[in-house]
């Protein structure tokens, strides 16, 4: 059943209600979405707070737990748009290295030691940018020092049911065992970005003031499309949908991977299991805006890899960061991409 | 036609469309609906941005403009959480004495020869708490203050259609010919307030800056209810659906006021016409508190009317501020209420 059919299903049902009001006075999502969300992540829906897409999820957070001055850590590189929620709300975001297996916890650990943030922002599952996944060990090594040192891990998890293959380590969320993260969830890639539903889970207490914070600001989610997402779940729609974006990605990523192998050498960043993009460490002799206009000109449009890094942070010198977004290209049309990149890197 | 078949319309034809993201990169709205808006307010596209509900334009304009420390001037009483908003901000709101037929400008024009705001705040018409409308002299005095001293005047305008007798005063955006002015304007009281469709109009420049800002919080506002909203713009249910509320308005608001005039005496601040509410300034020997708990023990429940004052200001000596809302109860059952305060104003 398609989205647009269960939306009309939604009409047929409950035309009185959704073009109305949602209740006011600590709402924090549609009830029954958020037993919804609470059931798909095992948890309680009193833990679930429902939000204008993620995005104003983290923003919300960040109004609730960064004061201006503060550090807040991120890994190096990371999705730009958090980075500069954190600055608007005041914070100083410092960025710790990642690897291709995740956050270089031994270093986090050594920065530990000098100054201790007030949240650490990771995305630990395909990253924004990187293509990463963090390993189960880093995982536990990440909770053990959060609750050592007493900061909140901030973990965004957009991309973690699009696994094309292997195995998914435990969410941080699943792991925490002392109340250190807050998960922010979406289901823009599994579901409908339209719609604009994104979640938080997190402790009662946290779902209670970001619902005072957020009726302050735009008093609720709009009734309808919380109702749409309510008739998608039910239907298992995530599920088929997810289902379908597999068959239709894990090809794309062995491609991709095989493409960047046969032509740019071994500069992969990782090798991912799902998400949307492969990454490399590009050797090239010029620099970025040269680089990026050459591939522009050859056809190739690309992100500027330098923004995800955090200020005072960079890709290894002599190599460029590049974020090679495989999810909306036939395989071919990928390889023929990156045997134009190939073309520039050899100047 | 109602909004759910137009609803349906929207799903026949634009099903690929209206789940996905809108575009990024300064958007400031469907640009359907902008022209739509523009066309309603007699001005340009450029001068729109779509919101998530008018909340969120306040929250938006008020980020902009206000800086911590910085003065805001609002009307005594006024909306709370548009207060509520400007001191999340950092702003010092200072009340300016609102009168039957709106603004104290007079007062105003003294207070502005030693302290400067940022921005003024107004509700001009039918005023949320007051139910007062600002009279024309009033409206051209403050844009000529606003022009003098260089502060902008924010008019929020949610229930400026929803005029049941009489006639519109220019709105201080029609009015305004030096660019002090930036509107907020909601479809929430005229089409839907499950849509969750605000905007602002204001000059293009701020426009852009107002996309750039909100990308950054939320992305956008959701495709869906702004397609829904355009459909509903291009059939003329604005119209008839305000037709359809000053109908069965208009009965209700002439019972109101006559009920309070026949049982509480001459006590209204105003004699509205249009909106939702009627108010009154009732002499009682008790407290607000006390006054409100009796008043609900008797089965009329009240919001605290001192809520809505800005710090430092207050209702007359001796009187409490009571918000009266006819819109949602038939004439006998409000009358009846009415009778129940009579009873407790007598204590």
């Amino acid at each position: 059943m398609s989205i647009a059919r269960l939306t009309e299903q939604v009409l047929d049902t409950e035309r009185d209600r959704v073009f109305q009001y949602a209740p006011i006075g600590g709402y924090a999502g549609d009830p029954e979405l958020r037993r919804q969300l609470a059931a798909h992540h095992a948890t309680e829906p009193e833990r679930i707070f429902v939000t204008n897409g993620s995005l104003q999820a983290l923003d919300l957070v960040a109004a609730h737990l960064v004061n201006p001055g503060d550090v807040v850590y991120a890994e190096a590189p990371t999705y730009d748009r958090a980075v500069q929620i954190f600055q608007r709300h005041g914070a100083r975001v410092v960025g710790v290295p990642l690897e291709s297996d995740g956050l270089d916890t031994a270093e986090l650990a050594r920065r530990l030691e000098s100054e201790v943030p007030v949240l650490l922002y990771t995305i630990p599952d395909f990253q924004n940018p990187s293509g990463v996944t963090m390993n189960g060990s880093k995982r536990r090594e990440l909770l053990r020092l959060a609750a050592a040192y007493g900061f909140t891990v901030l973990e965004d998890t957009p991309y973690r049911e699009l696994r094309y293959t292997g195995t998914a380590p435990a969410s941080l969320a699943e792991l925490d065992t002392s109340g250190q993260v807050i998960a922010i969830g979406s289901l823009s890639k599994v579901l409908s970005p339209g719609l604009r539903i994104g979640y938080v889970i997190g402790d009662p207490a946290l779902v209670r003031r970001l619902a005072d914070r957020a009726e302050g600001v735009y008093l609720s989610p709009a009734p309808l499309s919380q109702a749409i997402a309510v008739r998608c779940l039910a239907e298992d729609l995530l599920r088929s949908n997810v289902e379908r974006v597999r068959q239709l990605m894990a090809p794309r990523l062995d491609a991709a991977v095989e493409a960047v192998r046969a032509q740019l050498g071994e500069v992969l960043v990782a090798v991912p299991e799902g998400g949307y993009y492969v990454t490399v460490h590009l050797p090239v002799k010029t620099g970025e805006a040269t680089f990026l206009a050459a591939a522009r000109d050859a056809g190739v449009a690309l992100t500027r890899g330098s923004a995800f890094y955090p200020d005072g942070t960079a890709p290894p010198e002599g190599t460029l960061f590049l974020r090679l977004p495989f999810q909306a290209m036939e395989p071919a049309e990928f390889t023929a991409g990156i045997g134009r990149l190939a073309a520039l890197a050899a100047w």
